[in-house]
């Protein structure tokens, strides 16, 4: 299961039952769970002068998916999932069940919780503070220079059950509260207030989440979205979802 | 003119004269037909649990550039042309002579007419429907989630002729009819009538699009575009253009 | 240090104490100075129709971080510092010690001045005019066509010490004069005008960029961001900035 052109280092840790595909190189560095898939022209364990001489460490039954770069001095929980060409640099601290969309690009510096989800094309700036189950949309900038360029980074927090829609910006030391909605093409300053919706530029805040009604003619609720949105949960968290 | 180092599956179906790049995958299920160019780094034929039993279907005298990925279950008629690191998922159909520029990133399940041109970077969202002849310019996304993150997805239909210029999103649902413009940075929400411009964060309606003049000092209008530009369309297409 | 999976054309010129990653093609016309680190996965010295017969120069000391690609054509000064996956077009003429991000994609056919730093997922038009000590943040997009699509081409120009900040969009044929500071998320039309800060959609003059204060509590200017701000560059250019 691992494809004789693959190039592994003697060093790497590697779990039981793994697979690499063609094209593939892992460096010294790197500790890999059990049941992992790892796609073809992969490059795991990339150093650089910012790693120190932690290990990237992938969880069990994870997938990255081909073409994606990941950076030693990382720690990734069970079961990150991964799509094409995604680049992950080092120290990031990441949760349980982590889905990063294709072309998106974590530079590194940042904690991110449990059963995040970057769609496509997600730039995750140093410094961000990322909650559980947030939702990140193609496009989207964490940003953390307040005076660019400078030596300063003040990062981003966004907490739990946060969504962030398409193509917008987050500026530096801008805080994101539990299960806000930022609308497409925003550009966010400042505190955006618990359960309440962002738009425009600079974004302003519209109305509470929960005045936007689903399109299905129910009648109900869009948000909080974990009240209908289960997809790839585990059943014990939405359990809890239901009943709370 | 198949490199050595590529990996290519005894089942795949390959046209005649067919170049293929060094470090280039392709799998089981995959039919190319003639006179096709395959650069370096490609994946053709990748498989999820989305596709169906369907071949990736290449028409005859296509190039696709180095680093792309393309999976199975989709189909491409003639001429296909790709920049690099493109990524083509499930379920597309696609006319002749479709265009896709680097970086781009589709994301499967929809309808691309004849002679469309992808500029680098567009994200095509799930449900899109695109006609022909259609314009999309870089960093555009077609979106398709009315409350992400939710089990609906209504996709954008994008008429003939019709141009999305730089960094615009296109909100669920939205038409954008015959010969419109969307202008750089501007989020469409709704329907946007034939042959108008609409710019700005929700978008307006401008103008006609016939306002808008060349800046060659002709005085002539720069819409419909098909009056003055014909690079790469054939000449039969450019003749009832002309004339009509 | 040239990894044996990769294929380099022996009329490739190779400078001294060159290293080149696994699995990276160096085609025929390419030019490469001492001491340089070329990643994994690369091509070098892509060609096209645009090219003309000059090669891939790249100057000493410099680093190609892993999936990059470069055309012929194309010229750059020493210490040329990239991130992975940068696709590089023909007919770029670049000064010394230019830094490319990640996904970074110049189109070609521009000019670009000594120390200037692209950070992640920027894209260059053709007939783009960079001076010296330039910035520009991710998923700026600087265009080229005054009414899409169409055959003329009007390059945006960026003087010196300007910064362009994350997400913006600027019009062709704009003028972003020295020390120009442009927010996130705007879109410049025209000339901006020396040491101002432009936002919005389309970007207006908000204040001269001296009114923008360090946010370190010390009440000095954070512009001319060379009177602070020094990391990588050479010390006698330092020295004259901070006597300047």
């Amino acid at each position: 299961m691992i494809h004789p052109t693959a190039i592994i280092s003697p060093k790497a840790k590697l779990g039981k039952n793994l697979s690499v595909g063609a094209f593939t190189i892992i460096y010294d560095n790197v500790e890999i769970g059990d049941d992992v898939v790892i796609g073809s022209h992969c490059e795991l364990g990339v150093e650089n002068h910012l790693c120190d001489e932690s290990p990237l460490i992938l969880g069990h039954r994870s997938q990255i998916r081909s073409h994606s770069i990941f950076y030693s001095s990382s720690i990734f929980g069970d079961e990150l999932l991964t799509g094409h060409r995604v680049t992950v640099r080092e120290k990031v601290r990441a949760g349980k069940n982590l889905q990063i969309g294709t072309l998106s690009d974590l530079q590194g510096h940042c904690l991110i919780g449990d059963y995040v989800r970057f769609h496509s094309n997600v730039h995750i700036g140093q410094k961000s503070n990322i909650g559980n189950y947030v939702w990140i949309f193609p496009y989207v900038v964490l940003t953390n220079d307040p005076h660019p360029p400078s030596n300063l980074h003040v990062g981003v927090e966004v907490k739990d059950f946060a969504v962030i829609a398409t193509m917008s910006v987050i500026l530096p030391g801008a805080i994101i509260e539990e299960g806000v909605l930022i609308a497409a093409h925003s550009c966010l300053k400042g505190v955006a207030e618990k359960d309440s919706v962002y738009a425009g530029t600079p974004a302003k805040k519209i109305c509470e989440t929960s005045r936007i009604k689903l399109t299905d003619n129910s009648g109900k609720s869009a948000y909080p979205w974990r009240k209908h949105f289960h997809r790839d949960y585990p059943s014990d968290v939405i359990k809890g979802w239901i009943e709370d």
